[in-house]
């Protein structure tokens, strides 16, 4: 089932997208939702960001080929994770599948993008152990968590390197069942691949994160687990568009552009 | 003015805080508010987290002495930040004056409190020059970041150092009206005060911050920034209580418990 938010006229709320058609819904997937009867056509909507998160999590670093690209780019030894330490982004920096990434005037030529699988909670969840970890969630997106690699290595946290606003869209939608095994992630520059992975290929995968941050904190429903990426990404330049698809959910799309041009 | 946000009768919602009365209001103090005419004894009802926020911003290392006495601690020269890069923290930690903070079974002795300046955004805001920046301001209230020593030295992030649940208390309430020169900030451990310091001596004050994140970021009306600690804390133990007194707002206090006992 795919879970779709978006606006119609003037109103923002919650579908059921099948095929190109949405079954409008009251309510929503976490508190509870009943069908309308209305029926909207995709492409009369805005889509929007698919949930605003209670907190946003990211893995960071959680592939293997990423972290020795990212190290090398930098001369450096790569320091491979070796426990599920997670992380934050923040909520202004969320735009929608459609809208533009807007790169500030004084951010150098190092903007890249991060194709990366969403998590979305569904359900209120501590201490759960691996085996039970993935019964709190209720589907999964797609990411693209831009990143100025140069405030990324001189600012004393990631604020505005990774938390710019425009600087991580989400979306299309939530498709809650999804065979992550089978999943690919492939991200297309101007139409053409320039970065492919096995989606499930992770340092630590969804059911190890989960079971781990729990064991300290309470995810909430809205809560999302960005799962970080592999591969590197081109410097990203104005007019470029990048695609974010993982199979089997859909496909993430946004224009870059530089403030000012 | 005083904002409290508070349950009386099973329902949560804001009040305007009177001596130890409460006005009871319809609304919130950010998209708007009327009075109901109905008034609580500030006793009969129970406080909540002043808000929980839409971003959970945090200024990290922003006094010289507590740079220097935590670099002391671990042996290292201090690492005094140059430029005021915004951090973050996770609403899941949020409990409110009065609530315990529990501390995990496996935390080590090093569990720690910092009395911080809490910032309350009430308005939208991009683009703020200092001299216009506390325009966005709601008002103030008070923070304790516990902090586990050992997990925030060998974890990748900060995430179970600083956001393990409860260990972020916050309140009582927001004070609108606050004189920041003229503030102090006061920790009593067990009623003896332990750490004082000049609230507003800060490295980088709230406007110079609020200027700063603003260039890249939008602040949102329920948007948090706590602004950082002066001083050291003596380790926590089963059954202290912390109270966090910043002259101007009130006395944040909790009681510390380890899990378990």
């Amino acid at each position: 089932m795919r879970w779709i938010r978006y606006t119609a006229e003037g109103r923002t709320g919650y579908g059921i997208l099948e095929g190109d058609r949405i079954r409008e819904v009251r309510g929503d997937p976490f508190e509870g939702h009943e069908a309308t009867g209305r029926v909207h056509a995709l492409d009369a909507v805005r889509i929007e960001v698919p949930v605003i998160p209670r907190t946003f999590y990211c893995a960071g670093l959680n592939y293997v080929e990423h972290v020795k690209e990212q190290a090398a780019k930098r001369g450096e030894t790569p320091n491979i994770p070796t426990k599920p330490d997670i992380g934050y982004r923040a909520a202004n920096a969320l735009i929608a599948h459609g809208e533009d990434v807007v790169i500030p005037r004084d951010a150098t030529e190092k903007v890249h993008y991060e194709g990366e699988l969403v998590v979305v909670v569904g359900k209120k969840a501590k201490h759960l152990g691996e085996a039970e970890a993935l019964s709190c969630v209720l589907g999964y997106t797609i990411g693209n968590d831009v990143s100025e690699r140069t405030w990324q290595r001189g600012d004393r946290t990631l604020w505005r390197a990774k938390n710019t606003d425009t600087f991580k869209p989400m979306g299309p939608w939530i498709e809650t069942e999804l065979d992550l095994d089978a999943a690919e992630t492939i991200v297309r520059l101007n139409g053409a691949v320039s970065t492919r992975f096995p989606t499930n290929h992770m340092l630590f995968g969804v059911a190890t994160f989960i079971s781990a941050m729990t064991r300290y904190l309470t995810l909430w429903p809205g809560d999302i687990i960005w799962m970080g990426t592999d591969g590197t990404s081109p410097d990203l330049r104005h007019g470029d568009v990048v695609e974010v698809e993982i199979t089997g959910i859909g496909t993430l799309r946004n224009r870059f552009v530089r403030e000012g041009m």
